[in-house]
């Protein structure tokens, strides 16, 4: 940030008074722009023990599998989110089940969020960020292949809780 | 948005080619300025069965009762958010548990989330957003100056959860 979004005066970085933290203060209109982490928000789509995953159309992480998962936008809910990014990335509408993985990422800024499903419907085409999806067995993930430790992380923690006979809910962080 | 943060151009408001949402856009050096949900991470601080609370002393909602939290800092994960906001605001150093409730508060494009906590140090002086701070049993909760409906609701559950002997994941929604 080098202008202010208010008055497009130049941006200083400096603690505001009250404040512990650096922040872009306009000295001009005196707004104090925060920044703060994002929230990506998906889902763990299972169908008869399968899990659904989509290689990815874009960058980061071209040609790679991951999870339906994209940023939250403003507006909606955690779980209204996850359930249009498996819609826009999967071309499946799923069954929300219970919040399974929270996983903080601070060198970039964001928390991971992955939430319990069952595909009910495949039919849709998936949107132009997927190349293909596919549903895997345990033995058939392409673990090399996994866009990001989130998504590998969540589904370590996925198959060990079925082998356990329960899901619970996972709170981790990939330190910075 | 009124103006390019990056270039200080003003910014008009349209949907990007491949995107589905309206975004602030630079038509001068391109950039796009994205707006996303913010988290707010705190604790749920007991001690010997009763529950700390903060007094507020700044605006919204100056002088009511609230559970400490606030929003999360980029760099940090959501555990260190909810501890540095704990030690903040009530003064009080904690054992982080699970965490408890995540609420989605849209109209605000907030989502809400605390952990379960014990006092391990109160000797700390609350911060200069804090009125007073207090220890309360169940039957001692001022639920009509409580400042936040993420918050009674977080309070609510906790005591349900207590007697019903086990503390659950509570995901929830404050709809639009």
């Amino acid at each position: 940030m080098k202008f202010c979004a208010n008055c497009a005066a130049p941006v200083v970085r400096r603690v505001p008074p009250g404040d512990s933290l650096p922040r872009h203060v306009c000295d001009q209109c005196g707004e104090i722009h925060y920044q703060n982490p994002r929230l990506v928000v998906g889902c763990i789509p299972e169908q008869d023990g399968r899990l659904l995953l989509c290689r990815r159309a874009i960058e980061p992480r071209y040609g790679y599998w991951t999870l339906p998962a994209g940023f939250m936008e403003n507006g909606e809910t955690t779980r209204q989110g996850a359930l249009r990014e498996t819609l826009e990335e999967a071309g499946a509408r799923v069954e929300l089940g219970e919040a399974f993985s929270m996983i903080s990422v601070p060198r970039v800024n964001q928390v991971h969020l992955f939430f319990l499903s069952r595909v009910a419907d495949m039919a849709v085409k998936p949107g132009e960020e997927t190349l293909e999806i596919r549903l895997f067995e345990e033995n058939e993930i392409p673990w090399k292949e996994i866009a990001f430790r989130t998504v590998a992380m969540t589904l370590r923690h996925w198959f060990a809780d079925r082998s356990a006979g329960r899901h619970a809910f996972h709170v981790e962080d990939i330190a910075a």
